[in-house]
């Protein structure tokens, strides 16, 4: 996709200074190393200061500090990564968007839908289910009997809704995730075996909340599976019956919150962070990749457990089998002080 | 979703010792911190008895002893616990069950399918497939060829069942579930490059199974993939080729087999737990959450691998980075000794 | 499925040695302990060869070496696995191929598909998307504006494949999967929260591509997210935006690259490897199962990180509380050499 409006026009959306000719066209976004002409480009990891005097880009947006080390044309911005983010955004909608109920879709006679909607080809909406103004709801993704949907909603093709599950404005929902699957609930039989806790509860989503492909959100046993505002999930995401995301909160890919975990509001969950259940985290945390989370965090802060460094792997058996024996070799050390 | 049956109704459902008034209403089932008059609560953890003085419940379902705690209405039982997930699964039947094949259904001639089925919008079911009595088959999914799916089974949308599958009866499969897919399997070609086999196999699974959203069980490379009866998988769970699950064996989120491991009968795989290839474990293990299972366990207990404790992230640092120097600290421990 | 080729032409197809009698019926493959009369078996793994002398296969294919203590009808090749690996190809296409549009299909009018193609029920095709001859695409799987699959792919039921996706020839992708949803970009916006950085780029797939089920591989923020020829992924894989998988390198389930990871060719990662963001690794490298990669790797070879070995679960937590205090176990052990 190409675009076409002028470092003018960009530097008034941004509220951005701009240095040099308010007329040059730009017609698509790139990084420093990859723009063409009639690119525009920005600077924000300094890793990448590197590219910036060669970059063939028309335009470059920059902090006031790069700025100094740049005689081109420029937009100057506190923080020009957030600038490219907003201009990615505007970029993106420059495709068509069109209201249209396709004629394979299958519609309950009960379900309320806006008018200005638009639903594709074989999507499926159950009894009651609410559907707001300006949704987007792409092909083969089906929607449980009494669910709410937002205004402004995109969500893409073979997404599974299941029933009674609330979800606010502007959400967008990525492929192949599944929103209201039973909780993993079940009761020891004393004869051995398994009896199913039915899960009776909901989900309920809040505004703004972004999820994966492929993540899950289960429903709650009793009472619902919460996620806040402007929560973001990745793909391959878990969230487990009447566990609770607060506001803001980031999970990276592959990152899991069992039963009844709780975490607070703008928190960072890199790749791979399992919250076992029943454990609660405080607001402000950050846990870097594949940590654990074993028990409740309750200080803001920067936690870790998991891997060793990264060895070759003959070395990294010799010093792992030496964890097997880290109890004794601690109490050799302390007979040896005495 | 609310119900309307009296405490003695459930009393005799449960076979358990009433004590207060038999003509109590009860509407819906809640915990203690949560439920409202008319709601049935439960004591089991006895991390929540705190809150068992205090709840609203009109009355609640409690073992001999935290009874002799409580002067109110209530239900008395051995197992609180497995009570709820009886009544649960009472309350999750009032809502309507119908058989019906949708329009927009597609059936191949040869399929056999029992009179009382359901069959939601797009459902796609190919040739030669069984479809069992009291089968409901939701939005969007697909069974593929010669596949059997015996009675009660439960299949919500966006399904995949591949072709020459067999599943048993009472069968719950979730969203985004993905049965029959190959197994993982190439030969390294000598030139570089990998020669795909081809996957022959099928998969059979056993009665009484529960399938999560998003979770996978390939195919067999020469022979099937075998699941037991009573065998519970949530989320995100992978099943490699020709691995082998024993009855009643539960699987938490992220839990995977490798190709041809076999888990024996009532093991317990706490969440992200992996086993290798070709590993084999005994009935009666328990693994704790994020284990990696490299060999083989021939005795029943508890195991467990993986992630260090959680600690603050600049003192994970400063103590993971000695594990790569933990064979010659224990060198020196061994010479200080000598 | 059942077979039936001669032994002798197997041995024509292999170019393999035949000794014994070429005109043996063989009606299925199976392993030396399962197989019948009628089969043909073969043994690679040494750990089998105690099966050799008993099994009830017709013929077995063999190495040079292993044929010297079998003296039953058998092939010899250089390489019965890769032997076996090209037979199981054979004998996957007795199965009938045939070139279908199913009348539920939706098509957009631009879209251009080849005449000998098969698109199941409920497939959707949208806007200018061009699909290679020979291609199989099942029951209610969805292709984006602009995507292009070249010959001979054949995409399994329920697969979604975003916009501006370009797949090259001869592709498996299993159910579940997702290419092409956006990749997790967000940059914080002062007043907290999240600013959507919208994913203007696209995903890339070489030749002789299999993707598993379930797997997810994400368009790029800006340019293209790059799979090679010849690499295979299993089951819930993740390939986060603009990350490159080189030429023949091989992802075995939950393994992950995060943004802009770079893993070289005929790289191996064994199940649950995680690659961070912007990390890069060469050629010929083998990471065992779930190594963490913080780190670029420059030199071919065999890496490790992660777990501790197994143990039983009250050691375990005896020595990796040790972990914790590894730091001042080493501080003291200098004081004492000291």
């Amino acid at each position: 996709m190409t675009y076409n409006y002028s470092l003018g026009e960009i530097a008034a959306y941004l509220n951005a200074e701009l240095r040099g000719d308010p007329e040059i066209r730009i017609q698509g976004l790139n990084t420093l190393q990859n723009a063409e002409g009639g690119h525009l480009a920005f600077l924000s990891n300094p890793k990448y200061s590197k590219y910036l005097s060669d970059t063939r880009a028309s335009a470059v947006i920059l902090s006031e500090k790069s700025a100094m080390d740049y005689s081109g044309d420029c937009l100057i911005t506190a923080d020009p990564y957030l600038a490219y983010a907003l201009i990615s955004e505007w970029f993106s909608h420059t495709g068509s968007r069109y209201s249209f109920v396709h004629p394979s879709a299958t519609l309950d006679v009960s379900a309320k839908i806006a008018v200005n909607v638009y639903l594709g080809p074989n999507v499926v909406i159950e009894e009651d289910v609410v559907i707001g103004s300006g949704c987007r709801i792409e092909s083969n993704t089906v929607v449980g009997a009494r669910s709410k949907i937002g205004e402004n909603a995109h969500i893409s093709s073979n997404v599974t809704i299941y029933h009674d599950v609330t979800i606010g404005h502007s959400a967008r929902l990525h492929s192949g995730s599944v929103i209201g699957a039973d909780g993993f609930g079940f009761a020891p039989r004393s004869a051995g075996g398994w009896q199913k806790i039915h899960q009776l509860g909901g989900v309920t989503i809040g505004d703004n909340v972004e999820i994966g492909a492929c993540t899950t959100i289960d429903r709650g046993a009793l009472g619902d599976t919460l996620v806040g505002n402007g929560v973001i999930l990745d793909n391959h995401v878990q969230i487990a019956h009447n566990a609770v995301v607060g506001d803001n909160t980031a999970m990276a890919a592959y990152s899991g919150l069992a039963g009844s975990a709780t975490v607070g509001r703008n928190c960072i969950l890199a790749g791979d962070v399992a919250i076992v259940g029943h454990v609660s985290v405080c607001d402000n945390v950050i846990f870097t990749a594949r940590t654990l989370v074993t028990k409740s965090v309750t200080e803001p802060g920067s936690y870790s457990s998991g891997a060793t460094p990264l060895m070759k792997t003959v070395d990294w058996r010799k010093n792992t089998v030496r964890i097997g024996q880290l109890d004794k070799l601690a109490r050799r050390v302390k007979k040896l002080e005495e």
